[in-house]
C-alpha cells in the first residue's frame, strides 16, 4: 500500500485502530424540561474543562498557534446563537438535551458545509468535534483513550480531530495514517511539528487492517508494509536507527556556524507566524528570521489592528533577536487567506486576484500604517521590511514611494527610526524571476518564495487534490527560475534568500547552495537538518552539476540525478 | 474623459444617447384570463419574430457564432418552465400577462444572479433582454430605434445588449461608448467584429453628456472629446483618414506574400472556432489555420459528440483548406469552460487547476475518440494535432502514447490517415516557456497562447476587474519568455508559432518577427493588417533592438521604445 507521505521518517509498531465512536442520538420527550437543560449546561462546563485542558497540553507540547484552535472551540461554546438555540429547543419542543444538540448543531454545519468558503468549511469540521464532544459528555461515554496508548503504536483512522491529536500519547505513537488529508491537512502539520512519521491519502485502510498488526511506515516514501517479515523489519529498523543517529547529530549542530566544507558561509534562519514562534527558532539556533508572516496581527481581531499594536509586536521579536536579522513581510490576505472585516470581492480564481501588496497599493493607508509600525520597530533591532506579490517594477516603485512617505513623515514627527532599513521583495511571481536583474536594481534583496511560485508556474493550485500529483519542486523549470533569481540578484550585487517550502528540502538545499543561495529561511524544525547537510556539501563540486540538472527533462530525472550523484 | 478602448480607431459624430426605456408593470386583476392567455401567447409569437429578423440580421452582418445568442433566446421563449409558470400566475391569480411575465422572469432571474456561476449569470441578462422584449410588445411600447439612426453617431449607453447590437444600424453607427463592460464583453466582441471604435468603463456618463452633441472616440487610447474644438476636429479627422487610408492599402494585402521587407518569409494564419469560421479566414487571404478550437463540438451538444460527428466536422474544415495547414487543439475544457455533462470538480481556482489536457489525460477515452477522429480527417488534408495546457514531459509523454495507440488501432482497423501528422503543444504555461528546449527535443512545434501565459506569468486572471490593470502583454517579461520559447525551439530544428492574442498586436509584430517566430495565428480581422506591418518591416534591423527592449524596466518603457524607435 502506497499512500502521500506528509511528514517524513520511519515509524515501526502496532496498529491502533481509531474509529470514531458511533454516538446513537434518540429524541425523548421529557416532562420536566429544567431537568434537560440543566443536563445540557453542566456538559457545557465540562466540555470547557476538558478543551482547556487539552489547549494547555497542547500549548506546552505543541506551539502557542498549535492550541488556539482550542481557543476557538471554546468560543463555540459560549456562542450565544448555538447555546440559546439549544435552549429554546429543548424548551419549544420538551425534549432531552442530546437531542435538542445534536439538531442544532447538524443545523449549523450543513449551513457551513454547503457554502462555497474554506474559512467556513472549517468551522463545520470544529463544531462537529465540540458536539460530539458534548454529546459524549451527555451520554456519559467514555472517548476513546488514545493517551493511555502504552506501547509504540501507529495510528489508523479516517482522520484525526485537533482534540484526537491533542489528547495522544505523544511517548508512544510513532506514525500516523488517515484515509483522508493532504500536506496542509491539521493532522499532517501536527505530525511534521511533532516530528512523528506520517502518511495520508489511502482510501478504506480502516476496514483493511486489524487492530494489532505489526505496521511499518515510511512518511519520506508514503510506503506502507503491514504484518512486515523479519528482513524487512531489519532494514527499517536499521533505517530508523540511522535517522536516530542523525538526530543526535543534529543536536550538535547547534553552536556551528553554517558553512559549506569547502568554506563559504551562508545565513540560516528560520519562518515565524507569531511572536511567540521566534523561541523555536532561537532554540534551534536560528541566525535570524527570514520571513516573518504579519497576518496574525490581522486575523486576530475584528478590525483593522492599530499602529501600536502592530508596533509593539514587532518590536517585541526585534529585541528577541538583538541584532539579528528580521525580514517582516507587508499583509498578504486574499488569495486562500480571508480577513471578514476587509470585504475583499469575491473572485472567480483568488490566488489570481486582488491579494498582498495589490490590496496595499489599491488601499494604502493599511499598508502606511503598517510600514510606519515597522519603521518605529526599526529602532529597536535590524529589522527589513519585503513586499509579497509583486509582478511589475511600478507596483514595485509605488510601495517604495509610500515607504519614502512614511519615512518621511516619521522625521518631521519626531520619532526615531533606523535608516537601515533594507527593503526587498518575494519572487514569487514568475515575471520576476525572468527578469531578475531588472528588479534587483531596484531593491536590497529577493527572497525567493517557493510555494506560490510553483503554484504559478505549473499552473497549479498546491490546494487541488484533483491535480496535486502535478505541483512539485523538483520540475526543472522550477530550478531553473531559481536560478535566474539569484544570478539576476548576484550581477546587481544584492543578497537572495529563500522562503518558501524548498529551501528546507533535503534533496534541493545542496543545489540551492550550488547555486548561490545566500540565505535559507524555514520551519524552526529543519534548521538544524540543513546545517547539517550544508556543512557536509562542497559547494563548488555541487556547481559543477548544476547545468546537468538544470537540462534534465523531468522532476523525476532530477529526484534521481540529486540521489545518484549529489546524496550519493 | 478616458476609459478602456476596446476596439481601435477613431470614431467622429453626434451622440446618440440610448437609455434603456423603464417599463412600468402594473398589477390588474382580471375577470377574463383567458384574455390575458391569448394575449401573452400573441406577444410571444411576435418576439419570436423579432428575433429571428435579429438572428438572420446578425448572421448576414457579424457572422454565425455571433447570431447564435439569438436561438438561445428563441429557446427561452419555447422554455416550458418559463412558458407554464406565466400561464399559472395568469390562470390562478387572475392577473394581467405583464405582471405575471415579470414576476416569472425576475424570479428566474434572480435565481440565476445569485449562484456563483459565470454561466447563469449570462442566461439571467439573456432572460432580462427577452423579458423585456415580450414585456414591450405586450405594452406597445416601440424599442429606441437604433436601426432608424440616420446620422453619423456613437452611441452612449450604459451597455448594449445582442437585441440593440443587432437592430442598430451599422452604416450610421462610428462609434460606441459603455458605462460597463471590459475587452471581453458582449458590446467589445461585436465593435472589434463590426470594426467600431468602442470605449468601455467610463462611470455615469449617460449623466454627463447631451443627446445631439458632438464627440471624438480614440478607441486605441479611451480618449473621449466632448464638444471639440475645431482643431481638436481637425487632428482626428486626419487621424481617422489615414486609418481609412490604411484600411485601402490593406486591401491590397489580399494575394500579397507574408515576406519581410528584407525577405524573410513567414506564415499568416487564422484562429477558428467553428467550422463556418473558415470562410473569413479564407477571405482575409489566410494561409491556413493555427488554431481550430475543438470546444464547440463539445459544447453545442448535451452529451460527448462521437467521433463520427467530430470526424465530419475537421474533415470539413481540412478540405475547404485543401494542403494548407490546419492546427487541430484538442479539448480545452475547464478553466472558464464549462461543459454541464462532463461533470467537472466545482474549484477554487479553476484555472490553476483541472483543465484541457489535465482532463484528457484522466479521462482518456475522451482524447482517444477525439484523436481518432482527428487522424482519420487527416487524410483529407494538412493536419496537425496541438495539446493545450502541457506543463511537463510527463504528461507530453503520456498524451503522445495515447496518439500512438490510436494510430495503430486506426492501422488495425485498416482505416486511412496521413502518416505526416504533427504533433505540437501550446506554450501557456511558464514551466514550458523557461524549459523549451527539452520539450522542443519531444514535438514538431510550438505554438504560444499568449493569453494563458500572461495569466499565469503576471499571477493575474485576466477577467478579474479588480487587478485588469496589471495583465499586460508589454510586460518585458513576457516578452521574455517568448524568446526563450522561439530560441529553445529553433535550436531543436522546430517551428515555433503564437496562437493568443499578441500575435495579432500591432506593436508587437515587428519585435515577434525580429525575434524569429515563425507562424502567426490570429483572428480573421486581424490578419490583412499583420501582413502590411510584416512587408514593411525589416528583420534583420528588428534584431538588433531585441536585447534593448528585452532589458527595459516596465511595460510603458516597452511601449514608448516600440513607438519611439520601431514603428517610428
Amino acid at each position: 500500500m502506497k499512500g502521500l507521505g506528509t511528514s517524513p521518517g520511519v515509524g515501526i509498531g502496532k496498529i491502533f485502530l481509531y474509529k470514531e465512536v458511533k454516538l446513537e442520538i434518540k429524541k425523548n420527550n421529557v416532562d420536566d424540561f429544567n431537568l434537560e437543560l440543566e443536563r445540557f449546561n453542566k456538559s457545557i462546563e465540562k466540555a470547557k474543562t476538558e478543551i482547556d485542558e487539552l489547549y494547555h497540553i497542547t500549548k506546552k507540547d505543541v506551539g502557542e498557534k498549535e492550541a488556539e484552535i482550542f481557543l476557538a472551540h471554546k468560543m463555540m461554546l459560549e456562542d450565544p446563537e448555538f447555546i440559546k438555540g439549544v435552549e429554546e429547543k429543548i424548551k419549544g419542543e420538551k425534549i432531552n438535551a442530546e437531542w435538542a444538540v445534536e439538531e442544532t448543531a447538524n443545523a449549523f454545519i450543513s449551513l457551513f458545509e454547503n457554502i462555497e468558503d474554506e474559512y467556513l468549511k472549517a468551522r463545520a469540521a470544529d463544531l462537529k468535534d465540540v458536539s460530539s464532544r458534548i454529546l459524549r459528555i451527555l451520554l456519559n461515554k467514555d472517548s476513546v483513550d488514545l493517551l493511555s496508548i502504552y506501547e509504540k503504536s501507529i495510528i489508523v483512522a479516517e482522520d484525526l480531530t485537533p482534540s484526537d491529536t491533542a489528547s495522544m500519547n505523544k511517548e508512544m505513537v510513532v506514525g500516523l495514517v488517515t484515509e483522508l488529508g493532504g500536506r496542509t491537512s491539521h493532522t499532517s502539520i501536527i505530525a511534521r511539528t511533532l516530528d512523528i512519521p506520517a502518511i495520508a491519502g489511502i482510501e478504506n485502510i480502516i476496514d483493511r487492517v486489524n487492530h494489532g498488526d505489526m505496521i511499518i511506515i515510511d512518511g519520506d516514501s508514503g510506503e506502507i508494509i503491514l504484518n512486515p517479515t523479519e528482513e524487512e523489519l531489519d532494514f527499517y529498523r536499521e533505517k530508523l536507527q540511522r535517522e536516530e543517529r542523525l538526530k543526535e547529530k543534529l543536536k550538535d549542530m547547534v553552536g556551528k556556524e553554517t558553512k559549506s566544507k569547502d568554506g563559504h558561509k551562508v545565513e540560516l534562519v528560520g519562518n515565524i507566524g507569531t511572536p511567540s514562534d521566534i523561541d523555536k527558532v532561537l532554540e534551534k539556533d536560528g541566525e535570524g528570521v527570514g520571513l516573518f508572516r504579519s497576518e496574525f496581527l490581522y486575523m486576530d481581531n475584528d478590525s483593522l489592528p492599530t499602529e501600536d499594536k502592530q508596533f509593539e509586536a514587532y518590536k517585541e521579536v526585534a529585541m528577541k533577536l538583538q541584532d539579528k536579522p528580521l525580514v517582516i513581510r507587508t499583509l498578504d490576505v486574499g488569495g486562500d487567506k480571508e480577513i471578514p472585516y476587509l470585504n475583499l470581492p469575491k473572485e472567480m480564481n483568488p490566488f489570481l486576484g486582488y491579494r498582498a501588496i495589490r490590496v496595499g497599493l489599491d488601499r494604502p493607508e493599511i499598508l502606511k500604517t503598517q510600514l510606519r509600525a515597522i519603521y518605529r520597530a526599526s529602532h529597536y533591532g535590524n529589522i527589513k521590511i519585503m513586499f509579497p506579490m509583486i509582478s511589475s517594477i511600478d507596483e514595485l516603485r509605488e510601495a517604495k514611494s509610500i515607504a519614502k512617505e512614511v519615512r518621511e513623515s516619521l522625521k518631521e514627527d519626531n520619532i526615531p527610526f533606523s535608516d537601515k532599513v533594507e527593503i526587498g521583495i518575494m519572487v514569487e511571481i514568475p515575471a520576476v524571476a525572468v527578469h531578475a536583474k531588472a528588479f534587483a536594481k531596484e531593491v536590497d534583496f529577493f527572497s525567493i518564495g517557493t510555494n506560490d511560485l510553483i503554484q504559478y508556474t505549473l499552473a497549479v493550485d498546491r490546494g487541488n487534490q484533483n491535480i496535486s500529483n502535478l505541483y512539485n519542486q523538483y520540475h526543472p523549470a522550477i530550478l531553473r527560475l531559481i536560478k535566474m533569481t539569484i544570478d539576476g540578484g548576484h550581477e546587481e550585487g544584492i543578497w537572495v534568500g529563500m522562503c518558501g517550502e524548498v529551501a528546507g528540502d533535503k534533496k534541493l538545499v545542496p543545489i540551492l547552495l550550488g547555486m548561490g543561495l545566500d540565505e535559507f529561511s524555514m520551519s524552526a524544525g529543519s534548521i538544524l537538518g540543513a546545517r547539517y547537510i550544508i556543512r557536509n556539501t562542497s559547494k563548488e563540486e555541487i556547481k559543477s552539476h548544476i547545468d546537468r540538472v538544470l537540462n534534465l527533462s523531468t522532476a523525476t530525472d532530477v529526484e534521481n540525478y540529486i540521489d545518484e550523484n549529489i546524496l550519493k
